[in-house]
């Protein structure tokens, strides 16, 4: 044909693979509801945005004119979602020996001094979101540090490379050394003028980020909910409720409060595009007021193993009752791997040690679609529903030797060989399983097979 | 020179670079008294044993002639040492959703039933052997299944290898499906001519292997007894309180027994050269009994994690009072990797969720010399002291970009760097940092740099 022939086709692309999603929560509803499993699919693109996914079969001769991408014997699904992660803290990975109070001063304040220099700063962002797209990574909700030049550096890369990512700058005007501390009007006015470069710029969006009810004034925790009112449409990010040290010193800090989640909710802080990370030491009234408040728990278990901070109550935080939006994060760097595979595999290992079974479909629906739905971007990302902006990964089921003779045949024709297939991703996989990760419909990191 | 001039150099190789080992047991000496770490050393070997270990300058005139490998940059320890591991279930890591009990009647069972088959178990063999050279694991401790063929083809297979090895043949007569059960004279028979035809067959060792109390008899336990009154210096492995239901199952077959550990000990299978896998469940008085009786314990902390058993109190097994022998186990496939580095980085997380710190010092003795003395094999594997079996690994500690970020200087200048840096190794690490594994003296695996 001509090119005169097609000039529709000039902004579409199409991809074949096998093709996994989520269209709903496999925690509340069955397999059949929640998993959308396509064995040779094709997923159709338009100006870096999902137009259609199908069977090869059914879509062929629809687009016949469109070349196509293939990847045989491999598996795509939505871009992974972390929902708690620290890119100041990426060269500090495996800081030796300490629970977090201790961890936090010996290790994490004197790495974010370094952030001051906002040219390091961006040396870190550049390799931090290349490690992210090598483990299939394509959304994540970032601590920067308190240095406002250190969220610019981060937004800056995050844009050059058209990401959708959230990031804020740190907030933290006591208990920190004195080269790491704001105060509430200069965090207030620093947010302020971040927000208005970055939040909406391209796929940016920005998170108010006061570290924890530790580091912050009752002062500042008021700045941070008076930029909640003025821009209701930006995250609030923070910790929650990690160890139990940090829970009793939190009681002394705040004596007025009912406990640490009240902290936050006295100052507003508790509603929708509220993400707290951890709440490991949640209480079942506090689950409900989360629940009820539709705020959102990053789940990050490598991380609270790391510490020793203990055992997340992911059953109680799905409860049909109360049900509470979890992500996966992998809370580099007291989380110990940036992969979510690896932050799923141990999310499961959590669960069996409190008796209660993680599926697959569970843990990876937490890195995708659940995700999405916990930082109210599910009408942008998540899964492959006409419209989403299409960021994947192209996943390889024999991505080592090992892989290989565990999956001798890397496809699955069935839910049923699905779910022991993708389990052994969860359990084996690392950032080799990431064959490809896609943003936007463009190749970012690894190969066109 | 000329060749005349020296001839007794040829049977010798030295290797140069920085050495790690263990000359005593870091959980009850200092670090000075039980790390030896040389940063730039020399190792010598003459038919493949170790001939002596130093600084590199003291040593390179003596050797002035000797062509030396180097490995700059690197990290050698003596080859990892693995307590407990079934090499029929490799093909089945990641099986979905079951704790002990189920998952060894719905997974385990019918993946062992393969294992009749003497070809498709020498074909795994040979896998199974090379993926633990390519994670740095040069000894082992091997359960194989009820058939005796599987025993010959796993021996068959390292002995071409020439590898220091321990297994044996599956005792089990009850409470499994009839293709994998045996007989108490049938399994004394098959023993008993494995051990004769293997046992100390170059440098491979017999262990009696009885799967558990569940699956033997009285009668069959008191045949595994018979064995090793006949044949003292064999060892005996099985498993022991690894999970609640299983310790009460245990109980209501063996209602004369004071506990799990007391089934065993009443047929005279509590001693030394005895190798128990997990431990999970033991009391107090069980853990004294341990000691005095100088058996042993696997310690296999991914593995208790995916089946949800529990956290193994290692603190309690290596007390002052009733020290036991521990060496760390991978336990695949019910332990998710063959790594001992991840291993051990799993142990980490199973103390910090007890409150209690493991050195990474401490972790990679149980990985090395402590396996050793769990497995009565100090006197050749474990370390570098003259006249042991040269079985080593050369580690690299920037095998990935991340690791690369956080160890920008691979090599330590003092045991405070080292600690730092072989903690990161353990958190961060894979088989990728295995860069070359030796078995006396000759490369296995990997790369010579």
């Amino acid at each position: 044909m001509s090119a005169l022939a097609q000039p529709s086709t000039e902004s579409l692309q199409a991809i074949r693979s096998a093709f996994l999603d989520f269209v709903d929560d496999p925690f509340y509803v069955s397999e059949l509801e929640s998993v959308r499993y396509i064995p040779d699919g094709l997923l159709v693109l338009e100006h870096g945005r999902v137009k259609e996914l199908g069977a090869y079969d059914a879509l062929k001769d629809k687009y016949a004119d469109l070349p196509v991408t293939s990847y045989p014997g491999r598996l795509i699904m939505p871009g992974f979602i972390d929902t708690h992660i620290h890119f100041s803290q990426m060269e500090m990975i495996a800081a030796y020996g300490e629970q977090l109070m201790e961890w936090l001063y010996m290790y994490v304040f004197p790495t974010e001094g370094k952030f001051k220099d906002k040219e390091y700063a961006q040396k870190i962002a550049a390799l931090f979101l290349d490690e992210l797209l090598k483990n299939g990574t394509t959304t994540a909700l970032v601590f920067t540090t308190v240095f406002p030049q250190s969220a610019d550096a981060f937004f800056e890369e995050a844009s050059k490379r058209n990401l959708r990512m959230i990031a804020g700058k740190v907030m933290m005007d006591r208990n920190a050394p004195d080269y790491l501390v704001d105060t509430p009007d200069s965090s207030y006015q620093d947010s302020k003028a971040l927000i208005q470069k970055w939040h909406k710029n391209g796929r940016l969006l920005y998170a108010v980020t006061p570290r924890f009810a530790v580091t912050s004034t009752d002062e500042q925790l008021e700045m941070a909910s008076r930029l909640l009112q003025e821009f209701p449409d930006v995250y609030l990010h923070t910790h929650l409720s990690e160890n139990v040290d940090e829970v009793q010193y939190v009681a002394k800090l705040f004596p007025e409060s009912k406990g640490y989640l009240d902290v936050y909710d006295r100052a507003g802080l508790v509603r929708e595009r509220s993400i707290f990370a951890h709440g490991v030491q949640l209480s079942d009234a506090e689950f409900q007021r989360l629940s009820e408040a539709k705020a959102a728990i990053a789940f990050c278990p490598t991380s609270n193993l790391f510490l020793g901070s203990g055992l997340f109550r992911l059953g109680q935080a799905k409860s049909e009752k109360h049900p509470v939006h979890v992500g996966l994060g992998t809370d580099v760097g007291a989380g110990t791997s940036f992969s979510l595979l690896v932050t799923a595999h141990v999310a499961y290992k959590v669960m069996q040690l409190q008796k209660r079974r993680l599926s697959p479909f569970e843990a990876l629906f937490l890195a995708t679609l659940g995700g999405a739905r916990a930082l109210y971007l599910e009408d942008k990302i998540g899964n492959f529903d006409p419209g989403k902006e299409a960021d994947f990964v192209v996943l390889n089921l024999q991505s080592t030797p090992l892989m290989a003779l565990r999956n001798p045949e890397p496809t699955a024709a069935s839910l049923k060989e699905l779910v022991d297939k993708v389990f052994s991703l969860i359990v084996m996989g690392d950032d080799r399983a990431i064959q490809a990760t896609y943003v936007m419909g463009k190749l970012v990191s690894g190969t066109a097979q």
